[in-house]
Parts: C-alpha cells; structure tokens; sequence
C-alpha cells in the first residue's frame, strides 16, 4: 500500500495529466501532476530494490494507476510518464547504468520496459536534473529564464536548465555540479567518488559531519561536544540547532560551508551566467524556516558578492529551492509535458 | 592599407558571404566567408582603438568592402556582418562595457553603430565564444554536437557551444573558463581579475612565465637560466624550446601546466559534458607542430583520465584547435549565418 497518499484540491485542473516517478534508494515518490505544474495527488512505496527492476515496473503501473483513480483522472488523460532515476545512466538510451543505490538494478533498460507494463510514453531523467526542471517550471525558479540547481545532501549534486532544457551532457554525465574541483592545493578534502578537492568534499552532509568531527578536539566548550557525549549522532541538524543557539564552533561550520558552496556558486556564474542560482537539498540548515539558515544563505549571497565579476552581483537570484522533495517528480512531469508539446 | 591581404581560391565559393571581423586590442582582422564556412580573403589593420570606436566603425566599413572587392564578391551578396570583440559587453544590447584593451570604446552601441555605417545587420559576440563557434562550425570541433573551446593565451578564456548555440550567458558572462576556481587552498595563486585560485593564475602565459620565474632559483642548471642571462625574454616558447631539448625545468613547467589544465577540463567535462574539448590560444607549447606541444596534450589526456568520471574518459575527444588566430571571425561568420538562417 502507498504510504502517505496526499490528495491536492482538484479546482482548476486542467488536462493533459502527467504522471511522474522519482525513484530513490529507499522510496518510489509518484506524483499525478496537470499542465500547470500542479500537483493533483501524491504518494510514496519503499522501493525494495532487491527486488529488482521488473518488479518495481510491474508496482510503478499498479501505483501509479491507483493513484489517478483516487485523484479522479482517467488514465486516457494521462499523456506521459516522466521517471527520474539515480545515475549511472544513459538518458538518450532510457538505461539504468551503476547506480550506487540501486544495485540490483544494474544495466536495466528501464524506460522501454516501464514503457511496455505501463503501455505510455515514459520521460527518462537523471534526478537532479528533473529536480532542477521542477524548480524551474513551478518553484524557486520560476521567474527566471535559466538556472542553476545546487542538490545539497548526503552528496552534491546539481542540475542546468538552458533555453527551456536540462543540460544531460552528450555521456548523460552533465551538470554533475559537486563533483567540479574547488581546491587543488595541499589541503584539498577527499571526496566521495576518491577525487581529491571536489565540491562535494567540502559542502555535503557527510563533508559538514566531517568537519565538524575534525574541529571538534579544538572547540571542546562547544554544546556539539555535549550533545555527542549525551549520545545523540552527529548531523548537520545538530549542527545547525547549536549555531541557531549561537555556538560558536556551530555557526563557524555553517558559515564556512557557505564559503565554500560560493567557490561552486561562483564557478557556475562564471560558466553558465544563469539568471538564478537555487540551492535544494535538505542540507540547507534550515533554510528560510530558521534563522540560522538565513544566515546561511546571506553569508552565501555575501562571499558571492566578493567573488564573482562584479556585473553578475545584483543581477543573479540567489535563493533556497521551494519545492523540497517533490522537485524530483513535479520535474519528470514536467520533462515528460516538454517531450509530449514537442 | 590592410596588412597581409590573403585571397584564398574561390572555386566553390558558394553565397550567401559574411563580413566578419574581430576586434582585439591590436588588430582588427578581416575575412570574407561563404555559406560553407570557407574564406574567401583576409586581411587585417591596426585598430588604432585610441581613435575610439566611431573612427573604427568607419575603417570596418572601407576595408570590410575593399576585401569584398579584392575577392570578387558584391556586397549585395553580402548577407550579414558578424563582429568579434573582447569582453565586458552587452550581447543582447549591442554594447560593448567595459573591455580592458579597449579603454577608448567604453559603454559604446557599437552594434547598432556599425550597422547604420555599413548598412548591413550586424551579428554580435563575445571573441572567446566567436572563436569557439568557429572551432565547432568548421574546425577541430567540427564532427561534434557539443564543444567547450579553452583559449590559452595572456589570459584564459572559453566557448562552450551547446545546441549548435553558443552559452553567452544571461549578463553575457556565459563561458569565461579561465574564472573558475580550480584551487582555494592556502597556496591558490593570484589572477590577474585580483581573485585568487582562477584556472587563468596556473595555465595563462602569465601564469607560465610567473611559475617558471619562482621555479628557476632552485633549479640553476636550467638552460633556460642561460637564456635568461643572455638577455633573452622569458616566454611560454622559451620555455617549450628548452622543454624540447629536455630540460628538466622546462619539461616540468609544461607537464605542470597540462596537469593544471586537466582541473579546468574535468570541470568542464563534469559540468557540460560536451563531446569534445578544444585547446585554442597561441599557448600550447608548439601544438602538434612540436614534440613538447604533443607531450603536453598527452600528459593533458592522462591527467584528465586520472581525474574525470570514468564512463567519460574514451568518449570526450580532447585536441588542439585548427584555426589557430583565425577562428575568432570565421566563428563570427558563422554566428551571422546562424542568425541569417533563423
């Protein structure tokens, strides 16, 4: 049975309908989303991955035809599938490469075969990128003509839309944001994927434990040390409810995780010229919700302002996503509407 | 007078003919394209820019249409003029900002200026993003979808062709490769944009010059020290000439460089993903031309395979470029065509 089924007010819903799947390590979110971006129904099923990618075909068509029954919509109104996947992929190809969190799925051609058991077109999608397309069509950045996505969790990811489209990269390896080098110097911090200096090493979830961890020994009158010792796990959470209360070891992780997420910032301003730069991700120490994620992201807009050519300054949105994570399948849905108008 | 007027065979020659010219602080240079891509003349003359940007405008006109005589081509088969110039500018608008070897054509409409001298549309671009359509349309980037062109000279620039479009960027800041940071550890060497860790402060001429000067105290024994003491001037070629007869510093400098240049690849290859990647700018060492110019791009590639996702190593090309100082007005002409087409 899907899990936390959300049934959005149907007022204005307009035809064609799109029905979307982000598929995660741990959940298949499906969306029924209409022309405008709206969302009509939600829900989510643990995507059992061990089952295997057949199996998980056969409950994206179960799940996702339940779900327009209970939003009303007749599945002859459904014009497309749009489907985000982790990579490795091939996009052109609809394959499933390696994904890291998908292992049992490995070299699956998992488009055409959702395609033939759900009997619709299916949009095929990197993740970040859909979440991208997502705060572009209805989200953070909506307002803008082209953007630039900035995923902060447990990695870096990122996505680009240029003209109305999701930069995939001719090898589907494209707007791999936080995997771009940051520092090369002596000091550079190892990153997930053994490349020393990435973004990713710097500004990830695991790279603010990180440093924590690291300062910790030379800050042992921060509130962190206590926590740790009362036996809670250390999280950017953690983190960002101690620098909220203004420890200060605290708030000098977040705020040089700003710094660096601006090298990135910057690079991206200098290589894409966006009109926005959105950051997405639940590694955002609270965004606008507390204060310390505002400060977060005015340190942010501040080591952007010293760093980037100075004619980009006041005419780049810097801002947080808006769309949390339903970005990811409002996106496919709005990949597939853009292949279904084309 | 032009300097150096060039008539090429006009056998094939096929209308509609660019004008295309590009700006650089020294020369203007001038060239006569067909519908191919193929020059039918250049020629080039001083710019004289303390003239300012009207007096340039005039000269544009007079020599644009002397070549268009010396190469038998009447200027109502001329369909459009495309015209190179160095940043800051104003695509979308016309304008050209701020160039710094520019000093007397500041905040000028240099676009709409030129049109109404030589009665003829005026194609605008960034000479960076000029060069790198050239290379894509007609040079070493021609058998590929997508191309990112690094131009190594004093400084560094780029080009990145997506879409057989140019990524000029929303504040026309789009593709300026040699800003991204590579290094902000504490030895990150200074840009000449006054930030620290840029691409541009390890792999400009600049750059190699400054790197050798540091290294040469420690290493006495170099022949390039010899040269040094004869009077000579040190250079990216001094170094490359010494590096070709296998001195140890030299060879090190270049082999430095290319490591340098392998972040600002991988960068790119993980950003934009493009099918190839092109060294243009007179800084390479030689090119394929000389032996040291070829140990440079193999150590580049090697470098870049160490570095970059592994699905991307075998499928990205990574070459010189072909049209050496040419590329900046064919891919202007280019640019035009692409505008007369549209």
């Amino acid at each position: 049975m899907p899990d936390a089924l959300e049934l959005i007010s149907r007022d204005a819903a307009r035809p064609p309908y799109f029905l979307a799947i982000d598929v995660g390590g741990t959940n298949l979110k499906f969306g029924i989303v209409d022309d405008n971006g709206h969302t009509l129904g939600r829900c989510s099923v643990r995507t059992e991955q061990e089952k295997g990618p057949e199996d998980a075909c056969q409950r994206m068509n179960q799940v996702g035809r339940k779900l327009a029954i209970d939003c009303s919509v007749d599945m002859d109104d459904v014009a497309r599938v749009g489907l985000a996947t982790p990579g490795t992929m091939d996009v052109a190809a609809g394959m499933l490469l390696q994904p890291h969190n998908l292992p049992d799925w490995w070299n699956f051609p998992i488009r055409d075969h959702l395609e033939s058991v759900i009997g619709k077109p299916v949009s095929f999608a990197n993740d970040a990128n859909a979440a991208a397309y997502g705060e572009y069509w209805v989200g953070s950045g909506a307002e803008f003509r082209s953007m630039v996505l900035f995923t902060l969790g447990t990695g870096v990811g990122g996505g680009i839309i240029l003209d109305g489209k999701s930069v995939d990269g001719e090898h589907s390896h494209g707007s791999e944001c936080g995997h771009m080098y940051v520092d090369s110097g002596p000091t550079a911090r190892m990153c997930g994927c053994g490349q020393a200096g990435h973004l990713e090493a710097y500004v990830s979830a695991k790279a603010v434990v990180q440093r924590t961890r690291e300062a910790l020994p030379r800050n042992r009158q921060s509130t962190i040390a206590d926590r740790l010792e009362a036996g809670e796990e250390l999280t950017p959470l953690l983190v960002a409810q101690e620098a909220d209360r203004d420890d200060r070891l605290a708030l000098e992780i977040v705020m040089e995780t700003a710094m660096y997420l601006s090298l990135g910032v910057v690079n991206m301003m200098h290589i894409i010229d966006p009109d926005a730069v959105i950051l997405g991700g639940a590694m955002n120490f609270g965004g606008h919700a507390t204060a310390v994620g505002r400060r977060f992201l005015e340190r942010l807009r501040r080591d952007v302002r010293m760093r980037a050519f100075p004619a980009l300054v006041d005419v780049t949105y810097i801002d947080f996503a808006t769309l949390g994570g339903h970005a990811g399948y409002i996106g496919a849905a709005g990949i597939a509407r853009s292949h279904y108008q084309s």
